[in-house]
């Protein structure tokens, strides 16, 4: 097995450790910038290391679609290819069969797609996952797997566990040498389903176990519910990573369930939308009122962009005038925001303080869930 | 005055130099890149002084509307706005006047645009213009002027050439305490007119000449001819300053006749095009024939871009699927590409050798005006 883990502290139910993978070392709990087609947008890998990050997780889909696998390979594989040293992990493609849904057909086979680029017809199998995988040679594959939107009803989950369960068999076998596999659990927010799903995957020789099916319409409060009551006992020697999820809050509240790693767009899609995460809450450049706010994003940031001045009323400029200095500043400065989150818990849990520590950045934002949406 | 500049070799018409501004020394000959709105698009200002550039050039047109001079100064002037730590010079808005013409209207007095922003109706005198560039706080200033496209009148010429002289006046009268400025030389192609408007603009106490009227629908060799015949005899002691001009092979012809200071939007524009300026041509990297180049954009080239090893197949892939990351890629190469040349020109004029560099920098390129199109 190429992947290992280890768990360095506890403090509560939240762990830190090191996840050791074949390109380096990535400490947990971990944050994973989001490089869907092969670059975390407007950033430079270099400005993505930066902030602390060591794995960051691209998209199978849209890389099999766009520009393809055997492409990624002849040229020496993704992390080559995006020039990114650090660990890699790739999704499986099934979540697209969720966000895409109206050009999805699915079966026991697989996902049948048409293209979002070109309504070309594609067959995405477990197998076809795992070949794409294969080629783009990322540290952790994630395996194929069937995510309900909220609200359904308890036989539509229980097919969806039990698929994703056959299909994560199927993944297993079809694996290449060397690479790390993840299952994913779902089930919703149906705890036991969750928790039978949870054991059923912990069976298989699984590298980690992610939890998938959050953040697809249920409330804030109902995910941290079902994660506080399934997270503890999905199996604690193996990594566990809540896919797709979510604010700072968020964060803090899977992490005292003891989550180990995460991904999310919401540093780098909200910077496009003009909005930078700081102490607390988010902010809304495009507000008039910071038209000629000479303060950084952030007094209590170390990032480059509050560190070197840029001021709110120029980013806000910026971003006015469409300018895509707005999305880099902003990005590196969401990006280096997670990343200090993430490693301000893990020495919290090293020092055996989780408790206070999440306590103390759960009362910074306010009420939870949608808090850092104040402003 | 705030601005000095020495000459410190010749060889033929084409002179090195240094240009002694508030905000540091700009060896010359130099290419500015622009900044049209207080950003080089898609740079972080640090990347831009990476490239070697001192000296960048913002427009006062898009400032004056947006975010608006008295906002810049409020925060301490363009330079700290922008966190840009060298010499800044400031286009007047005559350009606009020209490239927004169905906007304008043209009098003694100045000119009356529409705001290309919200349709409101601004005047743009000479008096408001060095009051906007005052308030911006840049090095270098430039007159208002006026601008004919490529193809008019001989009347209409002189026109331009005359009013612009009486602006220069009143520029120069309304000017803010230390800031540069340099007049604008007006005469389309016709060689007497600019040569009269040379020894009109000389005989006032500005600190630098332009040569404005470029780039407006003329024929290259016809710009060559132009500059061959005109520049000896613009005031040798001032630093001549080629606006909006080029091609990596213009900029070499205008050397030649003596020009020192450049400024174009072609290596930024062209990156976010997907063009490349490489040894000798450009690369259109949308064409599939680079899908699959695992070389370097250039190999003959230090750039970070180049040397960190991205490779033509991943910016196209980057570019197709419109990544921001891929105008930043191209557009630090092109910058860097730029200011080699300007570097490599001013060895080569300290050494005496500036006839034999042209001559290999023109072969390289082929033919003159469009070579840089072939590939």
């Amino acid at each position: 097995m190429s992947l290992s883990f280890e768990i360095l502290a506890r403090s509560g139910h939240a762990r830190t450790g090191r996840l050791h993978t074949p390109h380096g070392v990535v400490p947990t709990p971990a944050f994973m910038p989001v490089g869907t087609a092969g670059t975390v947008k407007a950033l430079h890998p270099e400005e993505v290391s930066g902030t602390g990050a060591r794995m960051l997780i691209a998209n199978t889909y849209h890389l099999w679609l766009r520009p393809g696998p055997e492409l990624v390979a002849s040229l020496g594989g993704l992390h080559r290819f995006m020039r990114w040293p650090h660990a890699i992990a790739t999704d499986s493609g099934g979540f697209q069969a969720f966000s895409l849904a109206e050009r999805v057909r699915l079966n026991e086979d697989g996902f049948e797609f048409s293209s979002h680029l070109d309504g070309s017809r594609r067959l995405l199998t477990p197998e076809e996952s795992m070949r794409v995988q294969g080629l783009l040679g990322s540290d952790i594959a994630l395996q194929l797997d069937v995510c309900p939107p909220a609200g359904v009803e308890r036989p539509v989950l229980v097919a969806a566990v039990e698929r994703t369960t056959r299909w994560a068999e199927r993944c297993l076998a079809a694996r290449a040498p060397g690479q790390g596999l993840f299952g994913i659990i779902q089930g919703g927010t149906d705890i036991d389903l969750r928790l039978w799903h949870a054991e059923a995957l912990g069976r298989l020789p699984l590298d980690g176990l992610a939890l998938g099916g959050f953040s697809v319409g249920e409330a804030p409060q109902s995910m941290y519910e079902t994660l506080d009551r399934v997270v503890p006992f999905v199996d604690p020697n193996r990594p566990r990573y809540l896919m797709g999820v979510g604010t700072p809050t968020d964060l803090v509240r899977a992490m005292a369930a003891g989550v180990d790693i995460f991904d999310c767009v919401l540093p780098t899609r909200n910077a496009r939308n003009g909005q930078a995460f700081v102490t607390g809450c988010r902010l809304t450049l495009k507000y008039a009122r910071f038209r000629d706010d000479p303060r950084p994003l952030d007094e209590a940031c170390a990032c480059p962009v509050c560190s070197q001045g840029f001021s709110r009323a120029y980013i806000r400029h910026l971003y006015v005038a469409g300018e895509i200095l707005a999305h880099r500043l902003l990005s590196l400065h969401n990006l280096h925001t997670y990343a200090s989150l993430m490693a301000s818990a893990r020495t919290a849990i090293h020092e055996g303080q989780f408790e206070h520590w999440a306590h103390v950045q759960l009362a910074a934002a306010g009420t939870p869930g949608s808090a850092e949406n104040r402003e």
